[in-house]
């Protein structure tokens, strides 16, 4: 079996989410990093590629040399996959190039700046036909499949109110401005985009309650703040949802919640019984049928659904954690691949990762978002499509 | 030590909260049940009396007649304190004659049914100065005034954001048409008033964040919804809130959440910290220093401020519930009582109930809260005062 | 109704646990305190007395000379029930005093120091055919008896191992010498008994064992330790158990696990699944059948057997803590007393509270725990009766 | 940076713990799989190394073939590092020779079947003086270091009590005899040696408490059990300990108690405060010192040890499981091979894994809990070396 051949941009040295993608990808054993631009300065990008084991012909000063480059190679040797998670402003330009010159892209989210972009990105990929991912990594956790099963199925009977949350505390105070590189970009609305803290973690919201519920965002109503001096994006969110069918919704998130550190959590009502999961304690899924006592499901166990079976790596009692969860994102980018080289047959449930639709139905929501909480009226119409 | 007169009006069999009541009372041996008249029905009433021990000339068919009849028995006779824990239409009539006629009251919440008629109660109790508590019995949890304490010492910095929650799942269905008397009456605008789950819980909600911090309710946008097919009061409420000074909220109360029980939890967050508290697990309050370990604080503590201390009756670990801290506000009640008879010297520190401005206060946050709900404007002023 | 004249013996101020007994016996209103010689010194026994509202002719000084008096007056009037909340040393002589002339008991626990008190104190009961019951308090909760009726039912299989735990740090230093009454009579070989952990707190759990599967124990290994430098009895014990049958236990006490409140809890392990019940969230009991989700069940649901159902006050979600567990003792007394009356029929589920047997069982475990720890064999036969 | 060669012996299709030691491996892109012998028998081992990816000429029948082959090649192309993950019998024979060859070993738990076989392994390792890992991975655990950490710095005080316990279910009925392989070996004496939970998670257990707190056994007293009919290793263990020292002792292990997963947990009481961790929730660490609220500290956290901070790969809040954990040993070891490559400084903190002692150690373990559960002394003399 030939290992999948990954370059990345983006994910030098200090970069968090970098080396979360480069150790989701390599854990099983089915890719290998073959090639990297791994920074805008090209000392560091180089030094990172050094550090990593790249060969020097492959550990590329920018991304434009890497694909000029790779795209000479023989097929046999060129990357297949590449792995976009530089800051957002760079996501539009170097995703839509590797897009347009035919390679398989991973890229972080949110996934571009403006929904222009998105369309125009959306484009590209149906003309290229390429397979492209957006890491809205914490549907890769099992038990987020498990209840994605639960409620599609109907267990819950019909859906009336979510309430999901993401609050994180670690920009609580200016660390923009004492050299945190994560919260300077992320502050920034020149690299980060129109929004704080929906941008980078409201839109992880929206997507677990779309991807386990199926439920599509009507109306919304937000209430945003930048609550440390001097902020220029927000850094707080609350909003009031309306889902088509008739379903509301409750979306919180913010970076300023002291002592939150990454409490992402999703509630599902439904007339039959309730859901709750939380990726703090991700091998758990709380059901709660009515009248009957509740119900903890864990991950590995033999009653959940196939697809939170296949996602699992571990028995019951093993935790897994956030880098599995990102792993079954690139083990799915890897299966769709190999499906493609004809290594294996198209197996639907392997088949399961957010895609350019999500990617571009997430950018709209934090637009809409935007718009709504500088506005008087109480509900703005966020049909997306 | 002569114990305290207790009448009781309503809070005959199967009701709920009456029996609560009793227990709260009782608990201590600083009450006695001296009178009643339990029941609007006359032979339901003069039963439950019956079976409570009552002597039968204080065992009243009608709150008119126990009112007349022990204004005029001698002081050292009749009762001093009257708890009044009728459905809720009954709340105003009952409330005012026994304040016009100098009792103690003890009144269930929500108060009365209109910002008018709460008005009506401040002046009689302003012009008798009888001793009136509401019973928003949830201040009465021992870590509730830990977190009282600790929010206005400052502990927590500067408040941002304040999330309250009491999620309910008992009215899923339409229990009010199969015999259930405690969703009979609370479904029914005629007994409830204007209001089902605001009414019912979300004024509890209110009252807790005030309670807790202090916050004054500046705007809010409120978006009920009845989700059981033809209940005519809400059974679900999601709200935005922007409290004087900047903070801001997010309040949830729901009937319908299904799997939930009695699940009211508030958290709140400042520059310096956290704290979380959930009533189905009272005994904790959770402290989330920024820079710091979590820390869970619990009842009975050594290092808990004076007020949480004098709250409690067991050791830390002996689990102390729902009657107990019910009982803290009869406590209250009783110890100020006794300074009026001059068996005491006043103790602020044991004076500590919610008062006839906190149940006005939750009536004018009812009365907003339904308004916002049925306009398009976003934001509508709600100050009380 | 007539409410049940209670005497008390001890639990004057200062006292923990006749506080307890008061707040549980009044609580549901069926009870009354009549009479009571509350402390060995007079003073303080008569001061205790005023401060809860006794009247002067049955506030007693001592004991005997309550025992004198009451059994002086009429029938209508006297006491019926006589609570014993003393220190161990006097359980014995009070005890028997009171059974022998034909009040009803409720005392305290471990019930006497010797089994051969133990047998005497049998002897005067099934003599005078009194209702009498011992505070082995924790199967008062609703949820001790639904994991009692689970077991029994056969729900868990065949029951393969137990482990019971009580875990208190309270006595991690030597406080005794530094003014805690509490503890400086359980450390006191003279009043307490011969063992201190094991005799305070290992004998609930060992009840606690015996109340829910019904196993009893053939042969033991006990470790026994005095931690505390200069203590005279055991502040730590830890315990290897054969039950009859074929099951193990382990039993775990002690009074320096630092950081530990008053941490009850079981566990029973079956070959169809196990329960977990833990005082400190007692109403709760965890249910893990094999191949399929993990329960938890809640105090006041349906679902719930009808002993569980009968032993609770409020709804699910509504805390209810150690005083109403205790005031379930109370109640299933109250209830055979009233049968003796003639005012209920019997009712099973009701007759509901530890015997004198209970006591010597205890008694005997406390004995033969001793026995095995000074052993050099390991396996010490402990069979009762 | 040139990769670390890996070679496997064991670990083919089915096998559970090589699929996690490869993960492990390669997890942070610091080693690579070079060569395999992957199973015992010759197809599936082949078919394994195919999908695997590795080459033909390194993928080997036998780990005889392995061993010859690899010695044979150039020093810059053949394994450095062997890892070995068949069933225990095997590793005596494959560690000692690969040992004595001179490579790197990364051997699984328990070491080997004898102390005499540690004795020999022990001397070929000095011999040597090749690194040689033994994977009680739960040290690798971030949260274990920093109760290390904590434990040696005299945050406790003096330690007076441990209690481990590692409870599972999955063999609670008799899974070997239908199809499940690894229940086979594992309660197969042959394959699995004198001990089937002591051998297999008891001794996890026992090197938990070795490392966190550095006690060595005195004596232990153990009472071993096969509860399923006809399995002849033991499937639950209860053993008291005494510590020299002083401290006090309970190890639980068993592989019957239904419902539980992989429940691996200890608590460490001191006189200033106890420890809590639990495998199942391994980010972590309840702390309650005497006198001050419990702490709970989480893995990310700025405020621990460095050795816990270096240990970590996510921020707070973004889980880290069982894989990560077994990565630390691989990086400890990976790190150990650098500085012997003179490509790193030592560095103390890195070079962090359980030695051919360690391993040592808990083979006599094993030895003495069965020679002790056979005895009718109470306290066997168990004191190592």
């Amino acid at each position: 079996m030939r290992k999948i051949r990954l370059g990345m941009v983006g994910g030098g040295k200090d970069a968090f989410i970098g080396a979360v993608h480069r150790k989701a990808a390599l854990m099983d054993g089915q890719i290998e990093l073959a090639a990297g631009a791994l920074s805008s300065t090209k000392e560091k990008a180089l030094a990172s590629g050094r550090e990593l084991g790249l060969p020097d012909d492959r550990n590329y000063a920018t991304w434009e040399e890497m694909l000029e480059s790779e795209v000479s190679l023989p097929e046999e040797e060129r990357i297949e996959l590449i792995s976009i998670v530089t800051p957002n402003h760079l996501h539009f330009p170097v995703a839509s190039a590797f897009v347009d010159a035919g390679f398989h892209v991973v890229l972080d989210k949110p996934m571009v700046h403006t929904s222009t972009e998105a369309r125009e990105l959306i484009r590209l990929v149906e003309k290229t036909g390429i397979i492209f991912a957006v890491t809205y990594n914490y549907i890769g956790y099992p038990m987020v499949r498990q209840a994605r099963h639960m409620v599609r199925r109907g267990v819950l009977g019909e859906i009336r109110k979510v309430i999901v949350e993401y609050n994180q505390g670690w920009l609580a105070s200016k660390v923009e401005e004492s050299g945190n590189k994560q919260a300077a970009w992320r502050t920034d609305p020149e690299k980060s985009g129109i929004s704080g803290a929906v941008g980078d973690i409201g839109s992880h919201a929206e997507n677990l309650v779309s991807t386990i519920t199926g439920l599509e965002v009507s109306e919304l109503c937000a209430d945003l703040e930048s609550f440390v001096p001097g902020r220029l994006l927000d850094d707080d969110a609350n909003l009031l949802i309306r889902y088509e069918g008739g379903a509301k919704g409750v979306l919180i998130a913010s970076q300023v919640s002291t002592g939150e550190e990454n409490a992402l959590s999703i509630r599902v009502y439904g007339t039959e019984g309730s859901l709750k999961w939380s990726q703090e304690t991700p091998n758990l899924l709380v059901f709660k049928p009515i009248e009957a006592p509740l119900q903890v499901l864990t991950r590995g166990s033999n009653y959940l659904c196939e697809e939170a079976k296949k996602a699992t790596r571990l028995p019951p009692g093993h935790p897994e954690g956030f880098i599995e969860a990102f792993a079954n994102i690139y083990a799915s980018v890897a299966a769709a691949i190999r499906v493609r080289r004809g290594e294996m047959d198209p197996d639907g449930s392997l088949w399961n990762f957010p895609t350019v639709y999500d990617g571009a139905r997430g950018v709209h929501f934090i637009e809409k978002t935007v718009e709504s909480s500088r506005s008087d009226k109480k509900w703005l119409n966020a049909r997306w499509k």
